[in-house]
């Protein structure tokens, strides 16, 4: 069972976006620069964060993505699942159903299946924690635990980009 | 993200198995047989059960699997492993490390990514769960919610089968 390179990346980006000063607009290129990913696969997974409710974005020279709702408000389930969609880890074939003790009419089967309900109340275990931490607590979380030296690289690459960008204005 | 179908199969059988007198040997083409799915792949995940000291089987006419140990000292976590592994869910690719804000020493990065650290502890939300779960558990289960129509269908089928071997052997 694995989730998709997808959710690391996007999880990464909207912890960055979090960082930012309020209204600054990322474009996907610098993102997928500063986390040293493929900007074309990147792209496209921020457009599926973008359909989702999760980013804004505007077009244009300061145009990029930034969240489109306040940090705090926005879990990290939602972007696992705008990534990863919604369904279960587990995809019940009603296997019980079948086979020789199988064929009964739908009445016999209204009880759920327990492997059913079991893998479905791990999977609900899975997602409550995702829901538990926001984006706004994974950028408190960076800003109280990563290298010093780290921000401070961070912060001298945006003020070059952002030259950058306004030069090109 | 998804669980293989295996992991719905092999618990079905391992469900089955604990609801089997004592001793009881079902080969894989019996299994296949009941929960209707194909002999050749079920085959191979029983024996990944096996070699993961779940199930014992002994070849011969009246060889087949039986449970390893008793129903309830084998978890649901321990087929589910055995069948789609023991790696976590996400993968961490340290992107912390690289891009513009990346590339310092390793001694930078000794707390762990805030990221990595919430999809472990999800995950491990997800394996408690399965793990607090039996085979016994679930065969009373069913034992106690899966219609009196099917149990009686599963019995009929089992006696007619154990005949046909009988006379075989």
């Amino acid at each position: 069972m694995r989730m998709s390179k997808g959710v690391e990346w996007t999880v990464h980006c909207c912890t960055l976006l979090a960082a930012l000063p309020e209204g600054t607009n990322m474009p996907a290129a610098r993102l997928a620069e500063f986390h040293a990913v493929p900007a074309p696969y990147l792209t496209k997974h921020l457009q599926a964060l973008a359909r989702a409710g999760i980013l804004d974005s505007d077009s244009g020279p300061r145009g990029g993505f930034r969240l489109a709702r306040p940090a705090p408000e926005i879990t990290v389930l939602e972007v696992v699942e705008a990534i990863d969609g919604r369904e279960p880890a587990f995809t019940c074939t009603e296997i019980r159903r079948r086979g020789p003790a199988g064929g009964l009419a739908a009445s016999e089967y209204r009880k759920p299946c327990g492997i059913h309900a079991l893998m479905d109340s791990a999977d609900e275990a899975w997602r409550s924690e995702l829901a538990a931490t926001s984006i706004g607590d994974l950028a408190l979380y960076v800003a109280a635990t990563a290298s010093p030296k780290a921000i401070g690289r961070a912060a001298a690459w945006f003020q070059q980009i952002s030259v950058r960008e306004s030069k090109t204005s």
